[in-house]
């Protein structure tokens, strides 16, 4: 079959590999919609995500959907042709975060695209039955390839909670500030105000789901959100992976309010203003990728609750995908989210 | 000034009392809309709440919404003129359940049309400023009345959280019921399946918010949920004070679900099935009024996450309280809710 | 192997019957101490729990012990000749609740000596490896096989939390009841206030963990609770499966305070005074066996933050179970808790 | 009256000053024991905390107790003569968080000690009687004293609860170290780690208290914890005010535990190891001050949970208030906790 292999950094190249075989309790799918992430990025341009490394080839990809193509041994209950969204997080089931109902904080854990573990970016895989979810009619491939995504915001919101009527802030209008914004707007969020370094970002923040938007830039963010608050927000959520929108979150959420860090720092090392977090009594709360959220994805998604098929701006083949993640890398064509259809 | 007197069951006199003068921290308010109420009909038709009885002459009401005529000793930041809402939950401040947060539970707390406390059916009534909201011009003065309502169902949801994607239940389609729906679906529900034993309640809900009714009385409610949901909805929402309620909720909500009764029970005590409320590992959450909702609750109806005047089906002014009194009392004429404008 | 039978009400046999044999994960455990619980009461005297019917011959007995005899395929990790607690909930680990962390709501579980899984009256037992815990040196046998009810009231204090200085009474002061309590100090309750019909039960708590006790037949359990409080206990647990020990509950228990129901009803339908429970906004919350508890009660025994092997009064052999069963019946001779020594 | 008055830096001068008299709502107390924390050091060494500074005379001192002396205008229900220990927290009672059950968190809240504010270094001071507790025969002067700190321990066990069993780690084994750590233990924790960088310190904790304890500056602290507990301890309260135990936190807490941060940090900003805290799902919670934890904690220490008046190493009089102060800069001679004796 064909496959996007990585064999490097910038080194991308489209080859024949062999098709898996579906094992006990697993179906084939026929890959039919994947998302590009920032950590597919990562590994395209670094070769690593902080201690994980692509020493050998293999392929990236994790946000997708695909169709039932045959069953592994023991499978029943979904039929060959059914188009199926996909938990990627392949949970080992019986450690002791799997019994507490943590999948997320699995140490065992197999994840698409995460060395060595194969990811998306190729014509087939092969996925546990029990991790597959039958989309409805009403939902298009991308729709289905966006719960991944979407599922980051709503366990951020599982983290930390929205209120009725809440206030919140998002730093960081990328896919995941967006997902983020849709999950807690959904959730009940009244007012929910965005920021990001990039004005095409800020724009399409704004015309999606956002009340406000500042860049910070040039604009005081802490400033602009007390002005607009008062107290400050309930809760604010960092989705930029970047320190300064850590300091910007516990100086501006209000005393009591919650903080949540959903980006992935660049830097090892993360820092933050101890003593007003001391005095405003915060958490700093973390999210680790996404826990029971498909299903419920697919219910918010069908339900109307949530819209975010307008984040997919651009779509490529699979022999693009090398042109996908530089467009994605550099911030190219006012480029949010774009997608593989293989 | 002009207030509708109750005098005991089923005498209620349109009668001219003494203007209260507002005290320190306190403003008068030119009151303009107050919904009826159920609790308004029982002090109506049978003269007392339980223990809670009409002895002397007095006014009801208590959803309700006013104009700042003027201000007592104290107050400021707040203009002759303003339209505000208000939160009726008179606490005292200064009790155990006031300091931890929870003033609906204060024992002290004076309660407006709860005896000897006055109502709203009135041209005017003091209240603590501290409890006025000021209402944005987006919003009408039934919308600001409604608020109180809304806010029983935004504190069910407050007691029983709705997580996002959730499948919820709601036994009874009056206004509480319809408040507690409309709550639920804001705070994330997908699915909201709803029951009421009157035929044109069922038709208004699915009309305004539910996905699906069914009438008790002649359909199977426990079938009726398992079929549309498997497990059975992750949560049950009881907002018609019957017993069979109570038990259709333990017995269709799923295993580890969460059941909050919101509706006044008629009789002094109430039953469940005790093996199964077990063996499902339930809390069988109770709903006191509501708690810090009314800012909340204006910011929800700005932001358009509850659309809910639908739910006025009549309007009478000051002389016709005991008209809508009866209106509601025979649920005649397919009311839902009917407002007095004063 | 030698095994106490039940074949029907009544009718319990010393038999020989087959050894079992550890399947894949399984270990084998010659059984050492099991204690007599109420549930392995009912089946002798009743036949049956509720719609759990003993309608062929099988053992029963839950609360035990045992030291490891041979390994099943593919265990490692544990050596023969090592005493062990076991967790005796044997859930399926791949449904809803298995994953969400709720092993104990499992739909599928087999749980000892619940029609048709066989009991530990009997010489040995086969028993997955991952459920069972070494026991130290420091701890008897009886200590170990006591883990089991220890951790229903551990679980109790997990649904209903103890917080650091509360008050707390416990209705019922049988082995359940007991462990309840200790579980609540251990977590923090500075006063324990406990009630049994049985003035026997009532000494023995008071001499082992009580505060003060009081005897419903000769005392208003509210009033007492009130004149010792105040306000009321911060939580209340139901042991004694007893309606009119939740009604006491409600009435007595602080408002916003916890009511945890950890007794198994006799009746089918339980009721409790709603409009109290309303004013008070209480949950009526309940406890479904117990979960993630083995380890934690083996540390805190350990630790010395529960004393409760005082509460085994009788001790008998494997031929005995039915002069134990009896016992335990007819609440004869002070018992608290019958342990059999296999 | 005799006070110790702070006029600057290591310039403490014992005056006579005028007593207070009560207003309404207030008792005057007699001081009796005041112990001598971190933060009148603070003052007396450095002349402020962060951005509040002595610079006008003051006392400092706020764990303190005292006997009534006077009652102001409208106070009832307390007796003169009468032992208090306080809750020094004079919040507002008026702001959102007061009314929220979050004292701690008031904005405008008077704190002993804290510019410009007076302190307990002096023979009386008025209280609001609503924030005195009465203290059994049963407790010492320097008992309840010690409510004080104790109360922050318990406050960190309310926002990072600790579990029945739970193995917890608390780095510094100063007096916040030492009650946080007789807190957690109070609340079930079974195992009880702690370090500090002296040897006196840590050798008193073991006596006191601890399990085990380290030296930091001799041993891998993360090691030494994983060593002892395998996946690492459940939860960790970082007690010294040092980054670098914010690290040694993060590193150890085993996934998806909990990392409470009560010290106050030296610097004005704090640092953690981002990608660690993601991948184990942390929240990092901070300890302001305490919240309802006096007679909760009168209720602990009467009924034995806690033992901590070995904590007293040192007493001095008013008039050797410097002394104290020195000698707890200088950890001097083995001190914990020195008190003052008015």
């Amino acid at each position: 079959m064909k496959a996007a292999v990585l064999h490097g950094k910038f080194d991308l190249r489209i080859e024949d590999i062999p098709r898996p075989e579906p094992s006990a309790g697993e179906v084939l799918l026929r890959v039919r919609s994947v998302g590009v992430c920032g950590s597919d990025v990562h590994y395209f341009v670094d070769g690593r995500i902080g201690s994980q490394v692509v020493d050998a080839p293999q392929t990236v990809g994790h946000e997708f959907m695909g169709v039932v193509e045959a069953l592994g041994p023991g499978v029943s209950g979904i039929e060959p042709g059914t188009r199926v969204a996909v938990d990627p997080n392949m949970n080992c089931g019986s450690c002791r975060w799997c019994r507490a109902g943590r999948p997320n904080c699995c140490p065992n854990v197999r994840f698409y695209g995460t060395p060595p573990v194969p990811g998306a970016f190729q014509e087939y895989v092969v996925h546990p039955a029990d991790l597959c979810f039958p989309v409805p009619d009403s939902m298009t491939d991308d729709d289905a390839a966006l719960l991944e995504p979407l599922g980051i915001g709503m366990h951020a919101v599982d983290i930390a909670p929205v209120r009725l009527g809440d206030t919140v802030a998002v730093f960081g209008s990328g896919p995941i500030g967006l997902v983020t914004a849709a999950a807690a707007r959904a959730a009940g969020a009244a007012k929910v105000y965005m920021t990001d370094v990039l004005p095409y970002r800020c724009e399409f923040a704004k015309a999606l789901i956002a009340d406000d938007t500042a860049n910070p830039n040039n604009t005081d963010v802490v400033e602009w959100l007390t002005d607009l608050t008062g107290d400050g927000p309930d809760a604010v959520y960092e989705c930029a992976g970047q320190d300064s929108c850590i300091h910007e979150a516990v100086n501006s959420v209000r005393i009591g309010g919650r903080c949540c860090i959903v980006g992935i720092p660049t830097a090892d090392v993360s820092s933050f203003p101890g003593h007003v977090a001391r005095r405003k009594e915060l958490a700093l709360a973390h999210v680790r990728r996404a826990c029971f959220v498909v299903r419920e994805g697919l219910a918010i998604m069908e339900a109307g609750l949530v819209r975010i098929s307008d984040m997919v701006t651009h779509s490529f083949d699979l022999d693009d995908v090398e042109k996908a993640l530089s467009l994605v890398h550099n911030y190219e064509d006012g480029v949010i989210k774009a997608m593989i259809h293989v």
